[in-house]
């Protein structure tokens, strides 16, 4: 076994500090080997649906990969949501399954399936470990597949990457045997290197911006980066351009060059103004785009040009236009052109910088008018602006990443967002809070949920670490509300039974079970008095859990639709 | 849309009456096909996980294939674990998936994954819906492959297959607008024939039955099927032979020439009396076997001869002795040798024999000691005895399962005994309970489990079906106890951490969330006055939680193995 325990030591040399593992018997060689490796903090989750979120939200969190471990059987096929998100989330993931060795595949075998590639077109790389490593050979293939693993699910674009372990007995050493890591243990290194753009490119894209009219920066998911946003504040304040981010782009400290507000305005825009928005060339980075609104206008819009700066990986042709795919970092590219000898006046910024400026005006108006009926928008609204300064705010699918990024979020307080959109699923929105609440116990982490992806992954909280710094906000309709708000199944008869379908649970009895502190409100005096008790330090990890009727958050988002094409129309 | 429409009718012409469905936006179309379908019953369960092991519970009771219905994204994924669990366990499940169009594919919109082939080597087969079916081709391409994977599921040995359904906007017909089912739609058959083998083979069969001396037949997993009870109570009777079933064989009727309690005396007999016992000629039957005690004894054993009875599809080598595959329906192949002119006896049958009434005696004696402590294993004993008549006994992985193995199923009560040991899983044992429970309302559906399976799985419950049939027995020790029972893990200082992995969730909120009556018992006369009640059919759906400790678990289970160990050797 000194091969497999070996695993655990290459693991701990290449920077790995948090391993995921649900329990089991095929793998316990694997469990012994990684639970007793003093660099590593091993957490044991049972449910591997959930145990393969929380190891994303800890990998997301530290920005560097985990290893998942788990037993033989379907434990890893529960891992696959999460694998599948982490591929097109780009976050590095190091999968360890165990397995039995190949003789006895498919011999009825119990925990037996056929684990070779199991995670298909969603891992960057699958590997099998040689079930017999007595050979000097096979032990140096062991050690070299372990490090291509991690190599591999870490080098950009990152993602998942599988090691296959077939084990046969005996799996445990003698009551009081140690186990030994060999420290001189096989380690190839790959790191990620930062790169700049020639001064030829550079003064080639240059002479390309002078000659362009109309030039929009838009934003998709990205980590928060400093670096970044200076380059975008360099280089929009020399070119005069604006940045449409959604709040998943984590764009901040670069003032009124920033345009958040667009889900807002571009829903209500006619044809001539939208005209006037109208971009010559689009540059985009990051990953996926929350909104619709934005997609729809750009893919009408159909610039001349589109630039799509990422520095490795496939480049999706999102708006239907993409002309030239930039290697590049996105922070080098935008530095590399923030040449201050340049100096030019853009067009039609402006108008996208007026578009912003009456969006947070409508916003402001709207949301203060007397009365309104208590519902899930305006208490969405009102608990975005009393959110911790610091806090890593997650936003679950479906409707509370929608309502995020058509509210905002507060830019002063040095929020930064995430979301599962990488899939979009509602299947690992609480076990991703859970591991972003682990992985920075010093740090508030804030779930915004809604009650179907709520109960879908309760199993998130079905282990024994504590998470103080994690308050789960609960925006409770009963039932999947998105299909109330949008067109098509709100029309049909079998909108309550078959899309919405009506749930009945709340909160209250997962809180018991999970020792989470329970604060129900159902109106907005109740919310205003919990929020700043819930949101305390002291009161650690929490659920407040807002109930509100389906019917009447349709009728006020329509209240609110209409408002929109009053005001921009 | 008239082609996914006509989906729907399709798998209703086919004989499909239900379908589990999980409600998204990307397959409304496919929903309503199958909503609106006046011969289909359609189910609604959010999560998918849960969806997919309803609709195995379902096929399982129903012995005919079950549509599943989801959107796209991760959705499918977490079908994955039941349709690896209906490969392994031969079970029909046709798998609808909706997706994008294959131009938006990998372009960074919501909920879009790479479906192709997402079961991998876990489905029969695979096949992509026509995107655009506006070309007759294309309409009669989208009928055919529903007719493939119906019957490609169907056809022996049964499994999953998937059919990928991209779909472009709309979705939705117009408000009020009906949809139309074509009744003359293409309708491919394939009926499942029966075989009988030819008086040829049966005459060679014969010949080498009679020339052999010790002859032994195993069942493994096998639905009750009274036919072939029949057959092999012939054959047994003709032959003088020993049938050795597991509990998931459903072998019943067949009188003394069952055995059944092979896990208690395998495991105390000595090397002599196990060679005794040791077949000439093994004849196998089935999938997979629970007892570990029999397969390592029949591996030791190793027979001249194994013959394997399948009528089609993969064999496997279980005992490493595997001479013969026969292609024949078992029923059929032991009727045909079922011969009454031949009359021998064979030797080694009573020595089986033997061994069984011992057993019998021993567990009689072992449980009938006073005052035993509290624990899991006699609470187990207690409840098999009360069991109503005809249930369903659905047996979770891991503890439960062989428990149960061990002490034997009361034979007198028509009772079918389940589990999902096609991959034994934990991830599904609820939701194959509730499956079965919706699938035969008219009958008991018991579902023994331990508490690690029983709240993995707890979104089996959320959904809006009543199951008032459905008796849940919750054997809580809070943790995996199995780890503290086998040698190996109980002996790692990490035992408590990382195997057995200590739980503290009882079943109360759940019944409460869940609107189940619930039974708390821990003591034998709580177990003994909650039985009655909880088992009457006017109780409704209900939990009985049996608080053990996992301790004193182990320490008499230590005990019995001892006793076990002084009886047989």
């Amino acid at each position: 076994m000194q091969a497999v325990y070996n695993i655990a030591e290459i693991c701990a040399q290449h920077g790995i500090t948090d391993v995921v593992l649900s329990p089991g018997s095929r793998s316990a060689p694997l469990t012994l080997a990684f639970a007793r490796h003093p660099a590593l903090t091993v957490r044991v989750v049972p449910d591997e649906r959930a145990a393969a979120f929380i190891g994303l939200g800890i990998a997301q969190a530290q920005r560097r990969a985990v290893a998942l471990v788990c037993t033989s059987g379907t434990a890893g096929l529960n891992y696959a949501p999460a694998v599948a998100e982490a591929f097109f989330q780009h976050i590095p993931l190091v999968i360890f399954t165990a397995d039995r060795p190949p003789e006895w595949i498919d011999q009825l075998d119990g925990q037996t399936i056929r684990q070779r590639n199991l995670y298909g077109a969603h891992a960057k790389g699958e590997f099998e470990f040689p079930v017999d490593t007595s050979h000097a050979d096979a032990k140096w293939h062991s050690a070299r597949i372990v490090n291509e693993a991690i190599n591999l699910a870490q080098a950009a674009p990152a993602g998942p990457a599988q090691v296959n372990v077939p084990l046969r007995e005996p799996f445990y050493p003698k009551a009081g045997e140690e186990i030994r890591y060999e420290k001189d243990v096989k380690v190839t290194r790959e790191p990620s290197l930062t790169t700049e753009v020639s001064k030829a490119a550079i003064s080639e894209f240059t002479q390309q911006l002078l000659s362009t009219n109309r030039v929009l920066v838009v934003a998709g998911q990205h980590a928060s980066d400093e670096k970044l946003n200076q380059a975008l504040l360099a280089f929009a304040a020399i070119y005069g351009v604006t940045v449409v981010a959604d709040t998943i782009g984590n764009v901040n400290g670069i003032g009124s060059f920033l345009v958040g507000k667009h889900d807002v305005f571009l829903a209500g825009l006619g044809k001539e103004q939208k005209e006037a928005l109208r971009p010559d060339l689009l540059i985009t980075f990051g990953q996926s785009l929350i909104s619709k609104s934005l997609k729809l206008y750009l893919r009408e819009a159909a610039p001349q040009q589109h630039w799509h700066i990422q520095a490795s990986g496939a480049v999706a042709d999102t708006f239907r236009s993409l002309t030239s795919i930039i290697r590049s970092e996105p922070a080098a590219f935008f530095a590399g052109l923030a040449v201050e000898s340049v100096s030019v006046e853009m067009n039609g910024a402006s108008n996208w910088q007026q578009a912003e400026t009456a969006a947070q005006s409508f916003l402001k108006d709207f949301f203060s008018v007397p009365n309104p009926p208590f519902n899930e928008f305006s208490a969405f609204h009102r608990t975005l602006a009393q959110l911790p300064e610091n806090t890593a705010l997650h936003l679950a699918n479906s409707m509370a990443v929608r309502y995020a990024n058509i509210l905002g979020i507060p830019e002063d307080k040095e929020i930064e967002v995430f979301a599962n959109r990488g899939t979009s699923g509602i299947d690992g929105c609480n076990s991703t809070a859970v591991g972003a609440a682990l992985a920075q116990p010093n740090r508030p982490v804030v779930l915004l949920t809604g009650d179907v992806a709520f109960f879908y992954d309760r199993n998130a909280f079905w282990h024994n670490y504590p998470t103080p710094n994690l308050r789960v906000v609960l925006f409770n309709n009963h039932g999947g509300g998105i299909f109330r708000l949008i067109d098509g199944p709100r029309q049909q008869p079998e909108l309550e039974e078959f899309f919405e379908t009506r749930q009945l649970l709340t909160a209250e009895n997962t809180a018991r079970d999970f020792n989470l502190r329970y604060f129900p409100v159902s109106t907005f005096d109740e919310l205003e008095a919990a929020l700043p008790v819930f949101f305390a330090a002291e009161t650690g990890a929490a659920i407040l859990e807002i109930f509100t009727d389906s019917k009447t958050n349709a009728a006020f988002f329509e209240e609110y639709r209409a408002a929109v094409k009053q005001a921009f129309s």
